[in-house]
């Protein structure tokens, strides 16, 4: 297993991406190897640093790093000696099995939609998010912003996309699929999701179990949460506000810590064909650690196979 | 000055809206009068209990009642003896200077429609939700829920709408409007945005800060926050949950406390030809009061002419 990791993507890089790959070996058995891929140059002396041998990482060496303001297209189309252009080149060859990166959001999905290309039948990929519950672990909202206006047809795929991950990935038997809109009832909502909600109520491909409203982010309605990325988007930064709210009035609370992004490390971009996931700009290490250990469960569940299949 | 208010709204009236009835009496000078419309008999058990003289109160006897899960249209045409058509057939007329209800959500807006109808110019009419802001003081957001798709001249209509209300309710000069989005720069947003951005920018009715983004909702950026009504339920009711949250675990703090919606007693229906006040379904009597003292300001700020004489 080849998990691909860059090391110059987020604020804190590549520090915090050394760091993390450091963790995130100890914790994976030996055959599953970390490959590393960045200005080997830049990343040396923080191995050095903390007195570890560089040598258990494959390293790739580039030379160009794309910003987290550029233009996603221009940057991959313009630096094709990039972190992220090189990690997406190696995942299209088949030499990594997944590739990971908290840096530049845009340029992970147009590097991803142009390398290892959207799955057959999918009609966009989205980007998911982990969402928290209060009766403990996780669900999933998507999409959280590859896709700010969706026609019904892709609100039905993302609940299919979204049922596949927590089932393999999560082990959520049967998962509860429900279609974030702003009333109970089936007459409900925009034009979107009143077109969307018919259609999930006869699909056999998941267990839809109806509308959900802003007040069941986070309890146990759903499994998963379909969304337009418009509103997942303005719901996911308002979340985080929240959290970090409570973190400055200095409120302790198991649920709240669990808001904390750096437990899960990234978003997967689902319906492309490879393991890829996106990480939070100010990644920690801890949360590239978790990046590269989410990359590993998406690599071993066959995630991308089932995808497939559902789809073909 | 003569405030309407339905003492069958809501799901503790009517004790909840006598009782706030009550307190609100005490706070209003003398010429400001509130009229009370509902089932007297009723009432009348509460203002025992409290050995408080009704007679301060003029009533307006109603028979019906809409409930809270009917639907809004068949409601108001059907019961024209309820509560909330009296009211609004009342403020029609001219006998009242505004009215609030803490009942049916679909049917206080259906009957403002019906009865005072829409400004002439305004596209759609508005709910508009207090949000409180984390310096202190109150900001507001709208749509909330009156409109799940929103055309750019609407969504531009909304924020002159909410600037009117905050700097004549308020009392903020020059207020800053911002539109909710999914990023800060011009081309971000879904394709309403992206075309209510130019229309923004270039309006001289309002003082256009840009786009806000989720985490924006409590901080200093907009006093207006503009969105479509899906949207704006969505985060209105996550917002919610996170009070409700805070509240179960524990956490107290001032401005937690300012979620609760008691404190502002209700949403205004901004765009009819008339002070119309909606309150939530779960409305004490303080809350009732404090929607009670909203219809005063919102009577005595001249707001409504204000606004037609911004839309003629």
């Amino acid at each position: 297993m080849k998990i691909g990791l860059d090391i110059m993507g987020g604020d804190y890089a590549p520090k915090a991406t050394v760091l993390g790959a450091i963790s995130a070996y100890k914790a994976l058995p030996e055959d599953q190897k970390i490959i590393l891929i960045g200005d080997k140059e830049q990343a040396l002396p923080f191995f050095s640093e903390q007195d570890f041998n560089p040598d258990v990482f494959e390293f790739i060496h580039t030379t160009e790093v794309i910003g987290m303001g550029e233009h996603p297209t221009k940057a991959i189309v313009q630096k094709p000696n990039s972190s992220i252009s090189i990690g997406f080149q190696l995942l299209k060859e088949g030499k990594l099995d997944s590739f990971a990166s908290a840096g530049n959001t845009g340029a992970m999905m147009v590097g991803a939609m142009f390398s290892v290309k959207t799955i057959p039948g999918v009609v966009r990929p989205a980007i998911a998010s982990i969402v928290p519950k209060l009766k403990g672990g996780y669900g999933i909202m998507l999409d959280v912003g590859a896709n700010a206006d969706c026609k019904p047809d892709t609100l039905l795929q993302f609940g299919i996309l979204g049922k596949l991950f927590v089932e393999n990935v999560y082990g959520i038997d049967n998962p509860k699929v429900g279609l974030m809109n702003i009333g109970e009832e089936e007459e409900k909502g925009n034009l979107a999701t009143q077109a969307t909600y018919p259609l999930m109520k006869e699909t056999n491909l998941f267990n839809f179990v109806g509308n959900l409203e802003g007040r069941d982010l986070f309890n146990d309605k759903a499994d998963v949460i379909v969304c337009d990325g418009f509103t997942g988007n303005i719901i996911l930064k308002l979340a985080e506000t929240f959290y970090i709210l409570t973190l400055k009035k200095g409120f302790k609370d198991e649920f709240f810590d669990r808001f904390n992004y750096e437990q899960y490390g990234g978003s997967p971009f689902l319906g492309v064909n490879a393991p890829v996931i996106i990480g939070h700009g100010i990644s920690t290490p801890e949360a590239i650690k978790n990046m590269v250990l989410l990359s590993k469960t998406m690599i071993e569940s066959k995630l991308i196979d089932k995808i497939k299949s559902v789809f073909k």
